[in-house]
């Protein structure tokens, strides 16, 4: 964090230095990417990323939507990029990011995005994609579901208050469970270490990866945590 | 840039390797910034900044303010953080970031701006900070002078397509001008090398440096050009 000098701060650990939440999927078909915050940009360079085909969003706050004009570089290349989100993510979209969505805009290089409203699951190339609308405070935000093959590979629960039984019911035996766990103490938008584990031993997904970490959470505490259960870092890459 | 193998972006000098231009301006009696572009937090990160007195606009393109919601750390040590821009600029910052100017901002860590709308030079401790007002393409956007004790020390001119002979008189003989040289070529919004090299030519400082500098522009260029004049980097101190 700017300014601070704790221990996860200052640590040696590359690890313990996170950018904001985000991934990037590659499939077979397609690739795209969940949220393009402020660090987009720095994260694309460093991962080397040289195709987006598509971006789809949680919610708008600033750590989830600020670096979405560095799509540009991607869009530019497509023609154009399909940006799918709630009604009210698109809503923020259009509101920070007008002259992208402007039909006026006019020069050839800007960012074109590609209004797709989600309300039901939808598909990209192959990959089933099923919202997941969970409480993030007072609001509600979506994270997503990640099926192939009829395969539930990838539950993606990066900002979450709450994980509703209908939702923990519909991941339940994921592969993969990516999911909020900001620190060890409560917090009023995030889950906490202790509430992220409830809901993992009841969805059982084969690994659990905790994301949006703050820096009250070091790397080394992944230790301390049941098998199976991970911290994710910055550039980690899952295959499956 | 982001996917692209030209030798700048694979050069091994890191200076070639560049952030969203910005400055930070230290003195004795405050500290502030020039834009907030989406790079922020790395930058302020990497420069390990501890305070930040207020943040002054030039415009409101995309690369110059996605990373203002990264002050709330400073404007928390505050209590607020004073805003200085241009009526069209405070409009746009209101427009993306409507939840820090939303009077019902309730959570006490949100940035909470307090507007400042430039209109005449004003003073920031000790500083006088006349706004410059430029093309930038089709807009005008402002550059500024920073004069201390009757002392034109510093012009800023990070984006510009001319400058009018009136601002060049205004600014004529500063210690060091900074200005917009995207790279050798001609481009609407910005003004190339030649063009910036006429400007300082003109206004006499004791040194250029040139800034906003795309990937067609390497480092290594600085030694073809006239004394006194620099390609600027990350990083890059000055003390006047």
């Amino acid at each position: 964090m700017i300014g601070c000098d704790c221990d996860v701060c200052r640590s040696p650990d590359p690890r313990d230095q996170r950018l904001r939440s985000s991934i990037y999927i590659e499939t077979p078909e397609c690739s795209f990417v969940v949220d393009t915050g402020t660090d987009f940009r720095t994260q694309a360079l460093r991962e080397n990323i040289r195709k987006v085909d598509a971006v789809v969003f949680t919610h708008s706050h600033t750590d989830h939507i600020m670096g979405f004009d560095d799509l540009r570089r991607f869009s530019h290349a497509r023609g154009s990029m399909p940006v799918y989100a709630s009604p009210e993510t698109m809503r923020d979209l259009e509101r920070a990011f007008r002259f992208a969505f402007s039909t006026s805009n006019p020069v050839p290089y800007y960012l074109k995005p590609e209004p797709h409203i989600i309300d039901d699951p939808f598909k990209l190339g192959e990959t089933l994609i099923t919202p997941l609308a969970v409480p993030h405070g007072d609001s509600i935000v979506n994270g997503y579901l990640f099926s192939r093959a009829n395969q539930k590979l990838v539950a993606y629960l990066s900002d979450c208050s709450a994980v509703p039984d209908a939702i923990a019911d519909l991941i339940s035996g994921v592969k993969v469970l990516i999911i909020d766990a900001l620190r060890e103490r409560p917090h009023p938008t995030h889950l906490s270490v202790g509430q992220a584990l409830a809901v993992a031993a009841r969805v059982k997904p084969r690994d659990t990866y905790f994301t949006h970490i703050c820096h009250d959470l070091p790397q080394s505490a992944e230790s301390r945590l049941p098998a199976y259960t991970h911290i994710a870092y910055d550039g980690l890459q899952l295959r499956l």
